[in-house]
């Protein structure tokens, strides 16, 4: 595959390191080009990591930030040279997205990590394993909007590892109701500082601003069909509850769901074992092994233990159970690695799928 | 009210800790004996609670083993002399209590935090609040096993919230189905050493052996009808999900309910409040001012900020909000104290009801 | 004791609520006025609490907000009204404390939680039990700058109980050097958001920027002799290691001193024991019946056991032994509860000391 | 390198499945025999992971249990067949360690992380990059105890870290003092179930029995010297206050030095990088690049993101500055990984060393 270049917008950021984190030694993309706030416009990447009172380096991704990266004169957001680069990942707050991912989506391809325009009409939200056939609304989106490029918004990171479960379900048996508890991950919280030692030590936050509905609007437009015109969202009902629990990384979900038709624990087992099978041989350099690994052991999944199978990109399931609220129910628990396959990795998976189908 | 000597089994575990400080300046109760282990049997109590290889005083109830306490002599758990006792307090395990409690129970009034004795058909879980007509089964108990005394168990720490909450829906609304997903406290797990921090820090265990089965049966027979010939479970779908939170004490819930009646947010959260309102004027020591306190706020509960309501003894209810899974859907998220009203302190608060109902 | 009147100025921030919370139903105190940002002034305590993005009223002090104050309307800072206070206690950080202090110092007494005048020669720091003498120097320093009122800064939280500590064995030994080892934390973080807890979970910090040189400084003039000039610094070796745990609350110290003449454990055990019982003797609301607890036990003090002994005013000291490193060497380590005796109930002691004394 | 044939004692435990783990891959190494206590007997590997009440595997290692080992039948201790593997790994208690290890030393080469035989003459504590030279008393030991084997116990993890920094420092400057207080992770707290999580959250436990005096004994003894009767012990004062952290796993330890010459920080920082070089060049397949890594930032080391450095082989170091309580003072921080370079990784370099060595 010829290498693309790429630039990474909001690079400083914990959603933008994970970018770089991730491009690091990638076989397919080559990033060229960091673009941050204005603070650190015009300092070399390495020091613009710094936090401006302590002088400490803030890096939140894996391991050390890259040093071939460390060089790069971070330029000013609004003023990115897009010219030379062929995709632009970016990972600012959603404000901010709004009025920059159109300013480069004139001209170069914008995946984006931030939520402003996961809900218009001929802008899809891409997840492996769940509906890459959207992505046959880019050429609705340039015609719409005259545009050479496109914007290809991430989904929110608490509907990933629920999206990417439903979809087989969904296919095999009809999905007719969903229920959702999250408790998620504090680095799901986004930027820097996130939330608060005081507040995770010895406690749960039975609250998150905005998230549950994203997860009804997102799973019903991931789960939908693309057709000339736009999205049709899959007709189900989701209703969820979102918390935050004192875990460093990953999202667990417990969910219950009515199907159309019945379907033993076994068969949701083993249609969750084939999920993603398809893309799965295409070769692209972030797709795990497994989309969906099942556990037999009640006891898995866990954050801790499970969080980084295949790369972080694998959603764990377990507790396959009969659900007797429903006719035809099933529940069980997943874990998605929120800050991996629910964030930038996720992306960059999107990115890789375009290429390999020379959409991009 | 004239005191009642008690006697605690089990004095040296968790529980049997929660018993002897709740004891520590009870004003109806006075504490005269304690039992526990072979092991402990013989020492005082003070040097009972030493660990054996590190010498360490282990105490994980409030502040400091009570002082007046620590010179009492620890009995051997089957040789422990009921004569002069009007109450024994049980906290030993469930193959323990199966063992010595219909022993006591001969001749004295045995209230348990143990297992073992809850699914027996003349036997009442009660719990304060919810079902205390239930008690007009000691005497049906009494008759049917040819005992002076009589067996109440506490129901299940994590039943306790549910049924307080679901017991004013029920008798308002009728509730047909419940759905719960629970986040508990790792002090729930019980006996020392309890849950190991290397499987609690930056985690959540999906799975509580049998707990969920308990919330199921236990729930249904709180809720039950009292009968002469014994309980009829409440004719209520219950579908559990446990799970273990790195939260050292409190049982967060998410609960969705499908009523039988329309009720509005506001309809629900008013019965809420008004729970327990018939006990409350007994002027029980034990008993909160709020058997249920409703937050606004949708950041609570909170573990840390909303345990110790009420001592521990009330149950936080926040997140009243429309379940749009059902028809006259509603949910919600609680949290219990689960080593307060969910162990020792209601245990102590059946029996001061039953003092002040003269069944004791 | 006649009630004075105070104003707490930064009544928002952490330090700020402490304040207020410890006034609630203090017996010598009565809260008139409340001051914090431009962003806050004008709005309800109440409202203020709020956070602007999520709505959320944050409150980090113990229980909840109290009722009573929650209906004053906030002042800003700058224009914050002292005609008819008789105490500012000021939580607001060094920079704002450098340039409203003296302000208000012109007219009235400050008591603050913030580090701007620590280091001037005519403004002691008073720590209860440590160096309440220092007090003679309100004088000079109403002489110095032409003020009716005077500004007394609260030590560090950090230094708080090592001097404390230190105190009396410099009294009845001599203290030539001192090694100091903490695990402070998060609470001490100071203002929100504090620590992330990205960086608490799971983790030690081992830097916290500043600290160590106040810890040297600070105790070196609370241990020093105030005279009609200033006061001379001790002259004794300081040497600090600062690190952040993963404790809520309370400050961890390991302590090695070396000692001008020689001291056995239990000498040095029966010193710390009798510390502070001139003040305890005065009678004042806030002053614990220990200044210092001893523990025999080697397991203790542990944060979360001993942090709030004595009302958190207590600081508990345990596994005293010989130093070997040093030729009168003894060892020790301490806890000390940083928001409560570290911050505003310490501020508040000394306020009641000065109404003792008439000094106020 | 003809691979050698090796058993695992105490192959269930914690430290025991820490050497399956490295064993997996290992290029020198085979795995071919597993022994644990009588309980697992009989049973296959996979299944004597199981708790016997719950069923659950509990694997504490890295990743999941290698599932080349899973079928292996686990032999009973004390008849483990010893004839046909070159090398036993022991895992087990110190009292079982003193039982068993002799038995098997009499004809094998035994490699332990258990205490039993630390403190006998002649039996060397070997640690990579310190004094791999003491090997030479392997023959002084067999020729007393008539054995063809020997063995090797590993030192405590918590020495580790400490003998690796000592050791540069002693041999360029002379080191005369050493005060150490470390903040130890909670997986050094050894075997199933481990440090109870309600001891860890929100914690500091301010003791861990016995450990002081081992870190003191068993840092003189590394840093000492070898003879042809045994070793003689650095003449080196060591005082510790050994602490557990809510950490997971990597021990940090704040040191003061003495030194007997002059050294600046830039000269005690370049002496820590140059440290293990002769080693690091032999080839041995778990070496790290750097046996010490020296980190600028003063935010570094943390637990969570360095322990892992060098395949947690790699000793972290930061904070280097003047120690002013002695004549030629220094301190830093340390971060060693307590089950990795401080448990079965160390012991398997060790067994490395040795065969490249032809010692083994």
């Amino acid at each position: 595959m010829k290498k693309k270049r790429v630039a990474v917008l909001g690079a400083t950021g914990i959603a933008g390191q994970q970018f770089v984190a991730a491009l690091a030694n990638h076989p397919w993309l080559e990033l060229r080009r960091l673009a941050a706030s204005e603070r650190s416009a015009g300092k070399r990447y390495g020091d613009a990591l710094r936090d401006a009172s302590s002088g400490q380096v803030r890096w939140w991704a894996d391991g050390e930030p890259p040093a071939q990266f460390l060089d790069i004169v971070v330029e000013d957001g609004p003023a990115l040279n897009v010219s030379d680069v062929d995709i632009v990942f970016s990972a600012v707050e959603a404000d901010v997205a709004r009025i920059l991912e159109p300013k480069y989506a004139a001209t170069t391809a914008v995946l984006s990590t931030a939520s402003a325009f996961r809900y218009e009409d001929d802008i899809p939200l891409l997840l492996p394993g769940v509906n890459m056939d959207h992505a046959s609304l880019v050429k609705l989106q340039q015609k719409n909007r005259g545009w050479k490029g496109f914007i290809l918004p991430q989904p929110n990171c608490t509907v990933t590892g629920l999206a990417i479960t439903l979809r087989p379900l969904h296919d095999r048996f009809g999905v007719k109701r969903v229920s959702m508890v999250s408790m998620q991950g504090i680095s799901g919280a986004g930027r820097s500082p996130g939330v608060a030692a005081l507040d995770s030590i010895d406690n749960i936050i039975p609250y998150i601003p905005k998230e549950e509905d994203k997860v009804r609007r997102e799973a019903r437009k991931l789960l939908g069909k693309a057709h000339a015109r736009g999205i049709t969202d899959a007709d189900i009902e989701v209703s969820s509850t979102c918390t935050r629990a004192a875990v460093l990384e990953g999202h667990t979900e417990v969910v219950s769901v009515e199907l159309a038709k019945p379907a033993t624990v076994a068969q949701v087992a083993e249609t969750f074992r084939k999920a993603g099978a398809k893309i799965a041989k295409l070769g692209l350099p972030s797709m795990p092994a497994e989309l969906i690994k099942v556990h037999d052991d009640p006891f898995r999944p866990q954050p801790r233990l499970d969080r980084d199978a295949g790369g972080g990109m694998t959603t764990s399931v377990g507790r396959i159970r009969e659900e007797p609220l429903y006719k035809n129910g099933v529940k069980y628990i997943l874990l998605s690695h929120n800050t991996k396959m629910g964030a930038a990795k996720g992306t960059i998976l999107v990115a890789e799928y375009l290429m390999q189908q020379k959409i991009l």
